[in-house]
């Protein structure tokens, strides 16, 4: 075989410590026996040949492999966009948004999937956004109960340790921990909080307070605009829940003192807006100057099913999210740090509460939205960012399925009887309230969380004739009709309605009624212990919490991902000290047996009874006999 | 700077079309104006150092870039252990294990596992292996109702396709669909069922038979030994429902004619065995000759929690399924193709259906258990499997929270409740139905599914006297103490379970009163719409089924896991010709009505009446009280 043709891996190739190519061509005329120099040249020739051949042809490989490994890392590695990553976070700039959805459990995914699909003609396979970034579930018990509550639920997220329900980032120790959201801030990033409830409600609260029980809603409205050991933690705030920001002289006020939060926090720098017509003026975040206080309701925004009619009153979830984005990414433009924000999908927990399948439906396409705004933003931005969402526990039990009857049950659930309905039960409740009262007022303001209703309430008063009963009768049918687009309601649900002294309030009544027509079922107005979903923006950046995790390992993730246990050593060590100085800023102290685990001690609880021997339950066959 | 230190890819090297390297060497005298002869050695030298380094590090590249692309494609790779792959398969001999926990929602896992913490004193982040396993999940609902059934729920695993509530892998336009079980077996795969029901129930036969309604299960019986128009497609059954598989005119038979099913199988070469003997004879599978029956109750396999007081007559779901593997594995040792076993924890849905929460923490523990035995076995086995687990759908409306009274309900459940009870409500309404019978006979064989008492049974007679009343109540008292754990049962619950003219089944009565104790809510005695877990061996594996699916993908996913494409087309055609060909083999046919969606169609249905004006309701508060 002439040399120049030779395997370019052959054992005769030159090896690179022969220095000397002359020895080479002695030894070739000695092997061959032919003369040197006739052949000299065209040895040489071929010899270069071939060095040139092998030469092209692995750089060719380099450049082959080169592309090879680079799609292979692409499409295998945690991140899917740009950026420097190491031990599985990035290692620069980067943003993280966290989402709530406080109460939503796996059947309200699947409710409010098929809802869509029924109203918007949609076929078997149309799924919410949410579906489409499932990446596992989340164990949510707390230290002193299997079922938490949002307190404990959310301190988990917020310091990645499990607490007892009640507890506002306060371990089962009464110690303070530091949260994710004052740790970054410590480190440079930018901190937002956006909510649908009260900004001073446990979630929101757990980020930026520290206080034994969640009752104490008036002190955190204090921390959260900088009366805190850390100082001022967060940059944005928007949300309901102005009431526990105005001294309890001023009219909308729910504080027990006299302390103008509103003024504290204009003091310490915030921007304030409190209506709409401020809201508009941030101009989706563009015209923001943080820090920013946003406090759009006296207490909660109403339910989205009724807000969509009061546009001109209240933003959405989606507006407030999309402009707590554009504030902070705006503001982080020129930081090397870019920012945390918390945004919670908070009533959908509500309507749970209220076994209200219209409110949950429309909660969870408003926060399926805001999700779906978040993705944009992180798929328009080019800083590296995450979004983990998740929920903190499910309420109410809920279940798509009811059984109404003694007969067997066939499988159907009816999203139509969903369709039908133009409000929660929540506000026809008012509107009945306010029709019975004489007021005759819109309830436009939802206000309180508590159902308007109650046996001992002071403005209520049954009607005093027949013929005020017969009116009273065909308002509530009226109500029924145009509310919940309900023709069919018994006698007995009128008369029940038009009793004022029935004591189970009337929004209970009227989200019963939807309920049973829907055949949706639910076992509790409480919360209930199945695990809960984690979704992310990619499962590749959240790759730890792909699969079924604790609770605390969000919390942890998100500090891990934004590189903080620096930081929260420091601030939960100050946080310590700052408690252990004392003057109560941590609220009232708690007994032991609040912090305590009793979560499987059965103590004849069944018998216990309520306002009234009721026989009410939860479960399916038996009700009205055994009690 | 000397040519040869010139950088590798400077446009001055050598391009490859220059064939002449003489003139190369003229230009460069003319361009530094140096005589040619002198440097001519030199040149010529170094062209050829330069040449070779090139040649080297470009080597030494390839090299270097080949160990890293074989690396990342190792860590990335979709499969964990050895075995050739292809387009995220296996391309060489698999098995592949499809485990289905029928009944089995969100909730009861959670139910499961703090049950398990509970009576064990496990820590909080104990959990079961199934936890560690969680890899997405499956939306459910049918072709013709929200709410799917067990048959189409095991259609859409059998055949990657939806149809409605009642079919066994029929389609809704009545077509019989090949399941990947017959494509397998066509494929060269062996092929079994284990299951804790019937062998002749809803899931087990969609893999091996078509049938128009899943009643048909004579029919079904007869398929699933070969007379099928396939012939023969299984090689292993254990599991129970021996009753259609006996002649009419023999005991324990439930057929309407008198085929001999077990004759036939027989003859086509099963070996049969029918009781716990036989079973342990199997020697775990080493001593198994295929093709295999093996039925070992009449009707269901009786629930783990009494089952275990009875190991000596029914084996475990956890013996079958390893028994299962061995047999498979050894048979399939010297064949370049494995097998595909389906294995069915059967009665989580038979205790969601009887609201029952003791049975249903032991069956999903059992589930769990035989889960455990097929990972170890992929583990130790050195042929390439997988094992992908998940629920056709939710069972019971099952809530881990119960709301007792009228008053805001304490976030707590009692799992000790459950760890007090020693049996399911199924076998203490056996023991009572045998007792008022006089039979006072141990209840060994759970036998029929029907709740064991009703109305119009005509073995049941209530109590004469009032001595025979005062005996029959401290037997049901002595029966809540010994069975369920429960001593503070009230005297209207004594009434009622004595009482054999109430309408509920004892069983229902029995799982009520624990429930209620334990705070576990129930909203049907059917299923419910909830997304149900899906679970792989490793998530690598089972990669696209990460996330959320509908239900149909995890049978797309099966047949191009065992690469079935081509077999499924060719088993479908042939079974549609079997079809065209008529002589109703596939059982009675449907209307229309059946087969359609009416799934969202409210038709007043929450007015219609049962047995009895109950006022029974699966919701919480107002029961009792509206109707």
């Amino acid at each position: 075989m002439p040399r120049g043709q030779e395997p370019l891996l052959s054992q005769h190739r030159p090896s690179s410590d022969r220095s000397d190519d002359r020895s080479m061509e002695e030894e070739d005329a000695l092997l061959t026996g032919q003369k040197q120099e006739p052949r000299k040249q065209g040895w040489a020739f071929w010899r270069e040949i071939g060095l040139f051949a092998w030469a092209v042809i692995a750089t060719a490989l380099v450049i082959i492999l080169a592309v090879l490994y680079q799609h292979q890392q692409q499409t295998s590695s945690p991140q899917p966009s740009g950026g420097d990553w190491k031990n599985g976070r990035p290692t620069g700039k980067r943003n993280l948004i966290f989402m709530v959805s406080d109460g939503m459990g796996p059947t309200s995914l699947s409710l409010t999937r098929s809802f869509r699909q029924t109203v918007t003609g949609l076929p078997i396979d149309d799924v919410l956004v949410l579906d489409q970034h499932l990446i596992g579930s989340s164990r949510t018990r707390s230290s002193s109960s299997l079922i938490t509550d949002s307190a404990a639920g959310a301190t988990a997220f917020s310091c990645g340790q499990k607490s007892y329900n009640g507890a506002i980032s306060v371990l089962p120790n009464r110690d303070p921990c530091g949260t994710v959201l004052e740790a970054a801030k410590r480190a440079g990033y930018l901190t937002g909080l956006v909510v649908t409830t009260r900004m001073t409600d446990a979630t929101p609260a757990c980020f930026a307070a520290h206080v034994n029980t969640r009752g104490e809603e008036d002190k955190i409205a204090e921390q959260e605009v900088g009366e805190h050991p850390l100082g001022r933690v967060l940059d944005l705030m928007l949300g309901g829940g102005r009431c526990h920001f105005l001294p309890n002289t001023t009219d909308g006020s729910c504080r027990d003192d006299d302390v103008d939060v509103v003024g504290l926090a204009k003091k310490k720098g915030f921007n304030y807006v409190s209506d709409r017509k401020g809201f508009d003026g941030l101009n989706f975040g563009t015209g923001v100057k943080l820090p920013l206080l946003g406090l759009f309701a006296d207490t909660d925004i109403p339910y989205e099913v009724d807000r969509r009619n009061m546009d001109d009153v209240y933003p959405s979830l989606d507006e407030m999210a999309r402009t707590a984005l554009t504030a902070l990414h705006d503001a982080t433009e020129d930081s090397d740090k870019g920012f945390f924000l918390m945004v919670e999908g908070s009533r959908i927990d509500h309507a749970g509460h209220g076994n209200d399948p219209v409110a949950q439906v429309h909660e969870v396409l408003a926060y399926d939205k805001a999700f779906s705004s978040v993705l944009d933003f992180l798929k328009r931005d080019d800083v590296e960012g995450v979004l983990v969402g998740t929920s903190d526990h499910e309420t109410g039990g809920l279940a798509a399925a009811r059984q109404l009857h003694d007969a067997y049950p066939e499988y159907h659930w009816f999203p139509s009887v969903l369709a039908n309905a133009s409000h929660s039960a929540e506000n026809l409740a008012y509107q009945l309230r306010d029709h019975i009262a004489g007021k005759h007022i819109s309830p436009l303001d939802t206000g309180i969380r508590t159902p308007p209703r109650s046996p001992d309430s002071s403005d209520s008063h049954s009607p005093s004739s027949s013929s005020d009963s017969k009116e009273l009768k065909q308002y509530i049918r009226n109500l029924l009709s145009t509310g919940l687009g309900i023709s069919d309601a018994t006698e007995k649900e009128i008369t029940r309605l038009a009793d004022t002294s029935d004591p189970w309030p009337a929004s209970y009544l009227f989200a019963d009624m939807i309920s049973r027509r829907a055949q949706v079922g639910w076992t509790t107005h409480g919360h209930s212990a199945v695990d809960v979903n984690i979704y992310a923006s990619d499962p590749g950046q959240a790759k730890p919490l792909r699969g079924n995790h604790e609770n605390t390992e969000i919390g942890q993730f998100m500090a891990e991902y934004l590189d903080l246990d620096g930081e929260l050593k420091a601030v939960t060590k100050e946080l310590k000290e700052g408690a252990d100085a004392g003057a109560g800023w941590m609220g009232r102290g708690l007994d032991d047996e609040k912090v305590g685990n009793r979560g499987d001690h059965y103590e004849g609880d069944f018998k216990k009874r309520g306002l009234m021997d009721c026989g009410c339950v939860g479960g399916t066959g038996v009700e009205g006999h055994v009690h």
